[in-house]
């Protein structure tokens, strides 16, 4: 792409970032974002923040999710279509932007297909490591679509994590994650049902991106101490969790929502 | 760009959209653009709306702007710089992507640089066409920057204006405007001041950028019966029209702000 006055765009495309992540492996590439987003965390009043802008229709939603630091704007395009799976396509694709703030000139357009799976994967196991019990070792996963082989991933590069207690409602969804995750130095025991997988559980994982499972996680569910990672509830009508549980957990926002002016 | 799964996004570049333009004509153009404008304000209710998205910043902004008739997804992005003009870049630039609501997938990303412009002279001689006098011939034109040059040619192709009054605090500003208008069937009459240029006008367009000066038409400079289309006031801090200006006009607004859900 090319800018007015000969201004170039670097582009990073979906062929070159496989590339990037298989030559430095996907546990390394986690562990290099999450030390990124820590960092960001570190600076977090600096930035520039909205909530996400999103357009919701019957069957997805579409999100455009800018910030800036004062130096570097930068925006995500992301869709959410749990239905596109059944088309062969992804439910998931992003790509993202990065500007000058100084000039408003676009520098570098990077696919985010990929850098949104580990990101969402890295920025999970970033929060259980700063909340969840530092001894957690067992982790209960529902939903076992593409993101859940990058939860694992991550959770076993930064949190310790060598055991996965497992379930989805479809078990082509659930061989396909055994298949994915073999030789990857976690135990994992696939579970009957949603309250199998939490037993015994220090962090349980729902990672769903169906609007019609509205609950997944009871409050009956759920022990004290536990901590809860709910990937999939992140607009109205994905809700993963009974309401009960918020009331009795520790609840941790990154962005509190505030009125525009 | 290659989406996942082999999708592929069709991609138009500047150079492309300027032979583009170039073979059909600027106005051509905007009385086409023209024509989709007043299609779409005509299925106003049917779009998803939501106010600008702008990220501020002490020399510019940069804003993302969505929308969508349910079939359709498109956003643009574009930024706003009076002062990169000193550095030889332009003070607008902008791109556009277009995406199929159904699945998510992105199919169409376009430079929207020469578009916007070409656009938002559509959009203004539209308003005109059916807000100012019918026996419209005489526009002041107060800002003689790039956008200046796309008014003046809108509004003889779609309202019939022939005479025009321009004015810049710039006087190579002034010189460029002159320049590039010869030859385009438009009587040009330069003006020592914003005042003087009003003088006469059925049409009063305001098209500044700077943030410095806030107040371009005063109360008293603006006669019963004018059409005023201020272009440049388009966020807080770019005022060019004084209140009193509001308090007796009729004010017509494509999109009421109303406070989130």
């Amino acid at each position: 792409m090319k800018s007015p006055n000969s201004q170039t765009v670097q582009y990073l495309g979906v062929e070159n970032m496989l590339r990037l992540v298989a030559s430095c492996g996907v546990e390394t590439m986690i562990k290099g974002m999450a030390r990124y987003i820590e960092d960001d965390f570190r600076r977090w009043p600096l930035f520039d923040k909205v909530a996400r802008v999103a357009s919701h229709s019957a069957d997805g939603v579409i999100e455009l999710m800018p910030t800036s630091d004062g130096t570097l704007y930068g925006f995500k395009y992301v869709n959410g279509h749990p239905k596109n799976t059944n088309d062969g396509l992804q439910t998931v694709t992003a790509f993202g932007l990065l500007s000058d703030v100084a000039t408003g000139y676009p520098q570098f357009l990077s696919e985010m297909t990929i850098t949104t799976a580990l990101r969402t994967a890295a920025t999970s196991a970033v929060a259980a490591k700063h909340l969840a019990r530092p001894d957690a070792r067992v982790m209960a996963i529902i939903g076992l679509g593409a993101q859940s082989e990058f939860q694992a991933l991550a959770f076993h590069a930064i949190c310790g994590i060598d055991r996965l207690r497992v379930y989805d409602i479809d078990p082509e969804a659930t061989a396909k994650f055994q298949d994915n995750m073999a030789g990857m130095d976690l135990t994992i025991m696939i579970c009957g049902s949603a309250a199998d997988a939490v037993l015994g559980a220090d962090i349980i994982t729902t990672v769903t991106a169906d609007k019609q499972n509205a609950t997944v996680l009871n409050d009956n569910m759920v022990g004290a101490g536990v901590h809860i990672n709910a990937v999939g509830g992140d607009c109205p009508g994905k809700t993963e969790l009974q309401a009960a549980i918020l009331d009795r957990a520790t609840v941790f926002v990154e962005f509190p929502r505030t009125d525009p002016d």
